[in-house]
């Protein structure tokens, strides 16, 4: 059984689950691969406030309390729909909570399934950009994944990290964790200006580094760059780990 | 917590989680109410073929078993987004089910809810017509449903349902649940056409009364018939049963 930690935001948990389904060869409900999926926002402090300071309490431990729930109903692989939960700061409290546990669910690191995915799909792409959440930009997760592999990374300046791409998430009237039904047009246009930003620097690919961002940016290819949505190279991970005759050709 | 009953089908699990979460009154992650999805789609069999006596097994004991599972986590309150499955002979087991387990989890009646939203909102509407499978059209949950408010419950000819909504939704090259993402316009042809005729015979308003039906027909008013998403209306139950204070005005 497939495990979702949802909640990390409410949203992005239903988009794995759905891309989960989308990437499953089935021809009726019973063919369907089984998942769970905890939403549990309420108990889970935001990941973005905790890694710059605002909050004292690791969102780490709410986070593992899930797996172990997910763990308990049956889920032998998971996948946390959150790349800023992916920091080290969090991420490495997260395997520490499922060691001291002894925990056997197998949890995904969707950052590395990402850069793993760039390398095996487009192999000759060498500079890569990333939008993404203040919390990731200053942890510089992708950044360091992709650098170990090679990569050159190319990010927002951060004014425009702050001002344009952070907003673009977390704007309390316009950013896609308030408004995502339909997307605020103001929060796509802030998106698309750092793209236009990372492409002028010679980015030939994006990842969309926030799991609310491909809910705003939905073409595969956005002016002329290549979109790397990592909740769906997580969704075609957690597939392949639970049933590889079951995952759909790309 | 709010417990969802996924897999019947897949995609009508998320669609009843998404509109919990869009019937939701939030401005952050941790605002959202907490629940839980379970898709055990491989374990529950058609509900359908059940009902129209090609498979023997009775899909409540398995849907029961979900209920179970939810409530071991926490649920409380919890919703089944399959019309089919609110059939007498499915879900009257359900119960039995929970009765004999004496589960405390509370389980919401689609149907009863659908049948009572229209009289709240829609005082002036007395000719209803109803969408759905097969399943649901032989089992006449929804017109017993209705007429025991004293609605007038029009529905397509058996041939139109057989011939035109059921592959709709169940056809192996075009139905929704096989082709989803997005939806195959046969499909939706094939619906509207019903609507037409459910219009030309009086209906003020139509129950879409297939969880896949609404992935086809997302509009609130089409043909001038007020379109009811029993869907939605159950994501608003849950709501309002989880935390009254956080439901959206319509």
């Amino acid at each position: 059984m497939i495990g979702i930690v949802g909640g990390v935001g409410p949203y992005s948990g239903i988009d794995l689950l759905k891309k989960v389904f989308d990437n499953t060869l089935a021809n009726c409900d019973q063919e369907y691969l089984d998942a769970i999926l905890i939403s549990a926002s309420s108990k889970i402090e935001d990941r973005t406030e905790y890694l710059i300071g605002n909050i004292k309490e690791n969102p780490a431990i709410a986070i593992a309390e899930v797996l172990f729930k997910l763990q308990d109903v049956g889920a032998t692989v998971a996948g946390i729909p959150c790349n800023t939960a992916h920091s080290e700061k969090i991420f490495s409290i997260i395997q520490l909570q499922l060691k001291k546990s002894e925990a056997t669910i197998n949890v995904l690191n969707m950052i590395e399934e990402t850069v793993s995915f760039i390398g095996i799909n487009y192999p000759n792409i060498n500079k890569v950009g990333v939008l993404s959440t203040t919390g990731t930009y200053k942890s510089g997760v992708y950044t360091k994944a992709l650098q170990s592999k090679g990569y050159e990374v190319i990010v927002p300046s951060l004014e425009m990290q702050e001002n344009l791409i952070h907003p673009g998430i977390y704007h309390s009237t316009y950013g896609i964790k308030t408004i995502s039904n339909p997307i605020h047009p103001k929060a796509r246009k802030n998106l698309l200006e750092g793209i236009s930003f990372l492409k002028a620097q010679g980015a030939q690919a994006v990842i969309l580094g926030c799991t609310e961002i491909p809910l705003a940016i939905t073409e595969t290819v956005i002016n002329d760059l290549i979109t790397i949505d990592p909740t769906n190279v997580l969704a075609r991970a957690l597939v392949l780990h639970s049933n590889p005759n079951k995952l759909k050709p790309l």
